[in-house]
């Protein structure tokens, strides 16, 4: 039902997922999830076409990694929605 | 530049937030944010027409309520996204 897609540098994980067929929000019950322990060190940048209940749900999961960002396609950058890096700030654009 | 409109039901709170222009992640910085004191001991179910980050700023932000849930025009009803209570799980959908 869902793919991730990890791609690792030196300061975060970018996780781009792709859906096999519309997701609903049922799914979510059984949803495979990126395994945290690879993301607990570095930050992470969400990337993937889908709902926002289903970001939502990857947020939650990523809460303990160092900073958490979701890609806007518009900016071609990441946007940090929370953090415990002082390098990264909410609001700040990742580049990629 | 983002204005909240909260309905207030026994279990949870209904915030729906309009923006009066678009939205950049460098105004995350300086955004207001509802007062959580008021949520604490309620669900929150976050509706508006926003970018992904912004959602994900309001999640960060509600992360100690009972639950939260987006609504999703698509079904005309909250999806839960994540939860501190018996009562809602991941993934139920809220009707409204």
């Amino acid at each position: 039902m869902i793919q991730y897609k990890i791609t690792q540098t030196d300061k975060w994980n970018f996780v781009e997922f792709e859906l096999a067929k519309n997701i609903e929000p049922a799914d979510l019950k059984k949803m495979i999830m990126p395994d945290i322990k690879k993301f607990y060190n570095k930050g992470v940048i969400i990337s993937g076409r889908g709902p926002i209940w289903l970001y939502g749900v990857l947020i939650h999961h990523f809460h303990p990694t160092r900073f958490i960002a979701t890609f806007e396609p518009r900016l071609n950058a990441g946007v940090v929605i929370e953090t415990h890096e002082t390098e990264f700030h909410i609001g700040d654009l990742i580049d990629l």
